[in-house]
């Protein structure tokens, strides 16, 4: 068994010590490539490296450092960042067992925040979650993605280069929160996606559903769950951060992070809203079932109520008896048809009666 | 995908920064409109602009003063107000996204609260829901609309022109609860039409469902839910007003938040209850369904039941055999007519007995 | 819209300013009336009258004075009544405003309490429910009832009157206290209606249901939702006043307040296991109609799958071909005869073997 | 109305004063017994009486005083033994309303418990629930039991007589834990029976389930509904013991107040999951029922689409027009006999592609 | 009855006093084994006993001592283990008693803290679930299991005779932790086996659902529920330890329970995603019965609705009128075959229309 559509497959690390790195997911196929962007108010430098030969943090550094670590393969370069920036090795086990449920852990020096990274597959069909890691110290954030597609702090670094908003005069936590917000404002169109796919599965529950509607359904609300339940503790995660977090978030990011977790309250509201809308679709399909067989019956027993007392009839002088009078009579055919006429007509009347036609 | 009944499409604002301005829905025609209302115990003014050249506070000003601001479209309209009365980016953005949940910020120098207006559509059928933001400030209150429809708030302008009722010698928190006050009490009208409709359902079940009344109750049922997840936040908001408003809202004021209190409490209830019997409605949808296509297969059975025997006798004597003797018989045709009739008897009887007649 | 299952109608409110005196719900056809009963331990004195000419408080009055309304329409009337004792605006509204939730209000100089009075209907079919507002102060009790149909305070005044129990030598918040007992006391007696006509529907469920006992069902469970509904927060009310009453409740009281408690919750438990039931008959009856359908379905198969095969046999030897060498046979009739016998004694042993005879 | 399987009949208190001894439920056949038990470490005294003359308490009695009354029908016995321990009206009120939900009451002197004591009727089949109320002071223990059948102490009352076991040398705190102990531990004697019923029922299903499978489902599932609300309040009761009842329990008694506590838990957990259960077999109920529906409808669709074609070709021939030329040809029988196999088989195949043969 | 589904036979212990020592579940077939391991950074010894005769504590020992006991049947060597080590008489019931909620009690010398541990059975198709009973002191731990089958501690005790990992120079709080650790990362592979059968029915649901795939969604559903009601309460045990354990653990272990703790609610998370999608399969399942029963019914309806009017037809001709004009003209034969051929095909085109075909 190599994947699940349920879990990572975390059984790997059964028996390891604590602390032990193994990297549970995909590997990134360009291997571990680091990014580090130093900026102040007026100063920025940037650069791509895939190995770390030095420590990153030289004296005489800018006010702020982002390191963006993209693929989490590579132990060795990840155990050498946690020790220039003196991270505990859970958070490095944390880091790269890429199943972790939302969370901050407070280490002291340094704040430990994870949280999934939700981004749509080229073909917009399916979602994909990517875990990333956000370490806030007081100068320093560190960033960890599995790197597998692209990921959507893009913008943010645009913002950066240029030092339009107010994000290069600000400090590390700024920059923290603005990652947070860059992913959670994501989530908006990870949504969007979703509720149109709802509304389409409405519109074809009116049209006429089919076998697949039903699965569509099934596998709709399957994701939403799943959605559901990496969202949920974000709300706790950003209500933490906004409660205790003072050590780390100035009074001004305060604001900010209230303002963030308004967002992701928001986001569960609206999942929640689709998957008791996905459940409703159930009941509507099997009621709409239920409806068409009460269709096809009725056709059914009008043809056969109809047709089995005339062909019964037709049956009674197909008889060979030699003893019949009515067949005899001259106008024993004519009547016959005509009695046949009266049965039909008195059930199309019982049926109309019964608002069945 | 321009337009959803699930959510509005924040992916728009995806990456920007905290505090950028983007207006979420649809436009007002008219673009933003701006009503002045100036008032203490002995005096009125009262004033409709359509853009801000000076700030509108003068000095000497009336003890409350009401900006009441329709159309959110104009953001640079917005933004002057906002730099008029200090108010945070943050605070509006919000104004302008008009997908909020219902909040209540305290911003230090004034409240910012947020929570949606409904309103009937002209014909009746369906429930529109509009932001509106409030801003408390000491001697001051500022409302942000959508202001696509009509406002509710004529009544509690008439009775500031007049200065009937207790309302113009009270200060701007007296104010800005008569606005929530407006808000709220217009839900019951919401309600009153939702529970119509529910009622109308109920009796549609009673008399005869069709599809249609299984369409109306999904639809029925998602606009409940959507309603629900929106005013249900009211709740702690009032209530957190009450707790923890002391410095905004006076003591005898206090005693009327305590009263919307109870009247958002009492419009939750309400929705719960339309909502398990909407959900109700449906397994009776159900098992009514069941029932009728058992009345169908009854039918079907009784007949085919009675007419496959009569019709295999008649077959039987419609054989071409040479001998069969009771072809010859004088008394074989009316001995067979007896026989069916028999044959149909007693089925007649056995279906009696199984209380299908 | 008159009048609704599920609500009063509360948008005759919509607009006016808070504190305005709008009576929701049907009118007492005697109008308002008062009942005066002052007493103590050696005193008891009782007067009814339609009007408030002085206040009714004179001095040197007994140890404590019930005041009962019955009839909330002359609202001029309680306008006095509530200048007499003092009483704020937002208590009157609440008491004509007869869809409040059970709530306690402290008022500092008394406690204002509002519950359902429940009652059945003369022929014991449905239950009515009225609003009760208690108003205790120091020395005074007043009460407010809808006054539609007889209230359940007739064995309390029985007992004032006499002296009997431990009644008249208590002060105010005993006789409090003694008008809630008797409210929740009668409960009950509601309940046992309830659980009756639950087990009427039990037992049709097992003789045989119909779709009569669907629709029973269905308003049975919305009328034990709405009980719920409406007795739920009165377990906070009496919770409440057990914590909180320290001003207005005497120690001695306080025990009886917890048997108060108690019996809400036993109320709350009963009703909540009525409803589970009652969800559980919907599946019942939807599982017994899907049993029938089998039933009816396995008596059409069997006498479909008998006679179609006979009877197509029959078909082939009235076949008129020239050449049917079987038809000449002297003993081609009773060989037919008896191969129709063999597949139809064949078709009842399939049958028996598949356990459907 | 006598009886109700769903609530004892309260309404026979409804507006009694507080505190009125009305005994609900059956009265025990051999009226009111008192069991008197006293002992120390090194004593034991027994006695049996149905009747009080002289108050029980002696002085110079032993360290511990139990008093077990079965029987509650004789109000005047009960009214004296609490004149003896000065139990407050109200408790011996709830002793005798046999309906309480499970509660613990400090009342200063003493603790008043109330429970439900869980037996099998005599041949099992079904669950009997009696009241038992604990009263426990500082050296005595009361014991109120409906005593309609056996109780669950008489192996405590062995271990008391023989003094094994710790009980004899700890005081009345571990009586009433013991008593609470012998209680909890016959629940699971209740337990193992119900879910030895529901694997009945599970196997059952799998055989081949019946209208009655049905019915024991749901009168399975009520049972266990009942049981949970009714050893609900348990748990928090012994928590409450465990956390409040320090004046009581003695800090060594403590420790056996937890382990009682995580029985009640273990109880509560059981019984969710059988009610989890029962839920779901419904639901296979409904699908096994709808599965065979469609096994039934198979057999009438295969022989119906097989033999009408058939039929249908018979009736052909045998239509009496003069010029049918086929009827004439020396090979026309056989030849539609081959045709007629050949349409036969063709169908066979086509259910077999079906899969439904 | 000696086994069940639901339960361990808790009945043999009803009746006997606290603190009984009553083995419930299976014997360990070998009897009771004990295995001594003590430890510090620098010493290891390792040892296998089935009987104590000294007490294992000497002076002078290393600084951990780890006393493994598997096998519960030998109750007497469980109280000398008991009394060495000073352990509470209701520790040792509850260690025998092997049906305990996952629990941690102070006992102020030590912790007790009880849970499962799962293993998957040779065949890898159910889980065995057994109790693990761990005792910390300051200086040594204790655990406990049934010993049916093998433990998940074997890459510990490795790791403590290499020495490698941080595990020997620790204490015993770190011993305690790993014990836990090792058992909870064993629930991923329970949990992986698990997902692995739900997907196994998700891909039977969509390729055709059995009789078979019912029972195995009802079976999986309750294996996974069972799970949850074991594994639930180890998220506030461990929680529990983190807040509380501070005389126990060591502030550097700390780190590992907050570990542990999102382990434990990962474990949940997950396992409630699968018991929500095998409920939804239960919808899928029979929306796809009845959706299948609408497919084979139109089959029938569109046979019979084609062949009844025909077969009449047929009869009609196949009458033995003397008269019937019809009969004698020359294209009467074909004609009426024309007529026939008409009916059919009208027929196919009403079903075309109806989408049927």
């Amino acid at each position: 068994m190599t994947s699940s559509r349920y879990m990572k497959m975390r059984s790997r690390k059964a028996g390891l010590p604590p602390g032990s790195l193994v990297h549970l997911g995909e590997q990134r196929p360009g291997g571990t490539e680091i990014e580090l962007i130093q900026y102040g108010a007026e100063e920025f430098r940037e650069e791509r490296r895939t190995a770390i030969d030095t420590c990153l943090l030289a004296a005489g550094r800018p006010p702020v450092t982002w390191v963006n670590v993209e693929g989490l393969g590579q132990l060795e370069v990840l155990e050498k960042l946690g020790g220039c920036f003196k991270i505990h090795p859970l958070v490095l086990e944390d880091i790269v067992s890429t199943d972790q449920r939302p969370k901050v852990d407070d280490y002291g020096d340094y704040l430990y925040l994870t949280l999934k990274m939700l981004t749509l597959e080229a073909e917009g069909a399916s979602i994909r979650s990517e875990q990333v890691s956000i370490i806030l110290g007081n100068d320093f954030v560190l960033s960890f993605q599995e790197g597998l597609a692209g990921d959507v702090f893009d913008q943010l670094r645009e913002r950066l280069r240029k030092g339009s908003g107010r994000g290069r005069a600000l400090g590390a936590d700024y920059l923290a929160y603005a990652l947070l917000d860059a992913i959670v404002d994501h989530y908006f169109v990870i949504l969007e996606n979703l509720a149109a796919q709802v509304e389409r599965l409405e519109d074809e529950l009116v049209v006429g559903p089919t076998d697949r509607t039903l699965r569509d359904i099934y596998h709709l609300k399957r994701e939403v769950l799943f959605l559901l339940k990496s969202i949920w503790p974000l709300r706790e995660v950003v209500g933490g951060l906004e409660r205790r977090g003072t050590q780390f978030f100035q009074q001004t990011t305060a604001l900010y992070l209230r303002d963030l977790h308004d967002h992701t309250l928001q986001v569960v509201d609206t999942l929640e809203v689709l998957r008791e809308s996905l459940v409703g679709m159930l009941d509507i399909y099997l009621s709409s079932m239920s409806n068409r067989l009460n269709g096809v019956m009725k056709v059914l027993t009008i043809i056969a109520t109809i047709f089995m007392p005339l062909t019964f009839i037709a049956g009674v002088y197909g008889m060979n008896f030699k003893l019949m009078p009515e067949l005899e009579w001259p106008w024993g055919y004519p009547a016959v048809l005509g009695i046949m006429a009266a049965v039909a007509g008195g059930m199309v009347v019982f049926f109309a009666r019964k608002r069945w036609l």
